[in-house]
């Protein structure tokens, strides 16, 4: 390592966006309770510094009672019915929407009617028309809508971007971007799961995994797809109906830059980022996955650099940060203007790969 | 590192090519004197086991003459058109053709009508057409024919391909490639080089050094491209003619695996290749550059290895297997129809680029 070349990158896992002192927590209602909400969400909550669960919504009586244990904070279990009947307001100041992605519409719409701030896992929806009413339905009452990209938190895929910004690799110039894992074998081994069911996913592979290696390159270049071109295909019965279980897609970025992404629904889980420049070279292996170590290396002419870094929990940045956006009464940031960009891409690559040819995103 | 999980790769850089005792040394005539054969392909051959140079030739007297010093095996140097009239002939026994591309055609078929053994630089030659009549010169006198994949002989590639082909990832899902490099700033200086030029290359960045990526995907899967599609864009004027400055080309293969792939003449050096299956992913990376280190990483479900092994000069294990195969009566690989192959795939890329849509790679 030669400090003259290549940064030192202090204070490596730093939160950024945190300068002020704020008051107070915010409470959160957690809308779905599939095994992200009660793996990962909750307890990211917990370890919080700004957050805290207070109501859990799920579809019955049952599953609701199931998770009420997950958290000490938690005081009430609602079903959905109840949800939508403005059950519990008093309790939650925000709602996180983890429901299936053609799903999030109405309790998004609920939320902005309660007037409660909104987190929404991504894909926004499962489709850009819904997408699309979704994220009117928190301007129209102008609710807080962030779109639940954890990887925009991530203090690597931050330390990538300044990087970036700060021309360390000179000019971009090519991206790969790659995740996969095995999700009937190891994530949920149901073939009958609603990512398999085009209605309720709006495809399974692409808008899955195949977002985080798109999103996360268009966060690290700052810059926006026009243009893609793409393949899909299907090994496996499951994944008939939706069609795509592995994907290859080409993106160009309006900065110039292309990218060469992959995804699949059915190979060992791996995950990269990779951009290269006119002058060096930022890669995260691995890169996306919570549960996973992250490394990241930077590249500059012949000198390249591993930095260490302690792993920081995804979502516990994610929570935090929007909390604190609230408290600190900021605008929350990747808002539904920029999910919807990705939403507008992912129609066009499930479109490049029906139609074999290069498809032109359309412009908001 | 788990010895139950991961294999142990005993003898990484074995030649296991090599079987027999030889005798003899096969004696080369190396057409064509830019800096790769000067700094790169006779002093590999100086260190090799089965090879000398016996014979340069190049365009004029006083490039031969600066060449003769290069090894003290040189006994002849000769121009070109000497070359085409036999002189020295009795001196060499197999030629390296390494002009531009589009100029191998008249030295392989002056080559072949001398009998002598022809190693030819990648690609064939500057278009399908042209490629296909340097083959069939050979063929037609039935002189051995050897396409300098360079990749082909590097340990770290084979063991890929061993490890590949023995299901050690699983069944091959995905595949990433990438080469890049500063060919005006720091390769080739010079903006009126033949790489430049459409019709001494056949395209500057696919032609040159997008082909590593895609035959040594084609080489680890062992499998042949079927449709491409790609993005090709020019940001310098040095590359206004041939079109190709940074390009990004995915390739779908007859065993359904898809690979994402890119490249460019104006970017930081850098090179890798990776495969996911669906039991794990094999990594070389970097992997392209016979004058930067290799790595070879291989994880299969949740382990990992980094695999040490010594360097070894790529050009001298090209040039002794090749050796190896004429001394001992062996057809060398790859051969002209195995390259045929790379130049019909390398049209369809530039058409997909050019039509802005998948194109299917012509069937020979």
């Amino acid at each position: 390592m030669t400090d003259d070349v290549v940064p030192s990158l202090d204070g490596f896992t730093r939160r950024d966006w945190q300068s002020e002192e704020t008051n107070g927590t915010v409470r959160f209602a957690m809308v779905g309770m599939g095994w992200w909400t009660r793996e990962q969400a909750i307890p990211a909550v917990e370890a919080s510094d700004f957050c805290e669960t207070t109501t859990v919504v799920s579809g019955s009586a049952q599953k609701v009672a199931a998770a009420t244990d997950l958290a000490d904070s938690i005081e009430h279990g609602i079903t959905y019915e109840e949800f939508h009947d403005g059950v519990a307001e008093d309790a939650y100041d925000a709602v996180y929407v983890v429901t299936p992605n053609g799903a999030h519409l109405p309790y998004v719409e609920t939320a902005a009617d309660l007037g409660k701030a909104v987190l929404c896992e991504k894909p926004l929806e499962a489709s850009v028309e819904r997408a699309e009413r979704l994220v009117a339905a928190c301007d129209d009452v102008a609710v807080p809508l962030m779109v639940a990209y954890r990887m925009q938190t991530e203090p690597a895929v931050r330390r990538a971007r300044e990087l970036v910004d700060a021309g360390a690799i000179g000019d971009p110039v090519l991206v790969h971007g790659h995740m996969s894992q095995r999700l009937l074998d190891e994530v949920v081994p149901d073939p009958n799961q609603w990512r398999l069911d085009p209605e309720l996913s709006g495809g399974a592979t692409v808008m899955d995994i195949g977002l985080y290696p798109l999103n996360t390159a268009r966060f690290v270049l700052d810059a926006d797809p026009v243009q893609v071109r793409a393949r899909a295909t299907v090994e496996s019965e499951p994944f008939d109906a939706v069609g795509d279980e592995h994907v290859s897609f080409g993106v160009d970025f309006d900065d110039g830059t292309l990218a060469a992404c992959t995804a699949s629904q059915s190979a060992a889980q791996s995950s990269f980022l990779r951009v290269t420049g006119t002058e060096g070279e930022v890669a995260l292996d691995p890169a996306f996955y919570n549960r996973q170590e992250r490394r990241f290396r930077l590249s500059i002419g012949s000198q390249s650099v591993d930095y260490d870094f302690d792993r920081v929990n995804q979502m516990t940045e994610e929570f935090d940060y929007f909390a604190y956006c609230l408290l600190t009464g900021t605008d929350p940031y990747p808002d539904g203007d920029h999910a919807l960009v990705d939403m507008r891409t992912m129609k066009a690559i499930y479109a490049a790969a029906e139609r074999g040819g290069d498809v032109a995103v359309e412009a908001v």
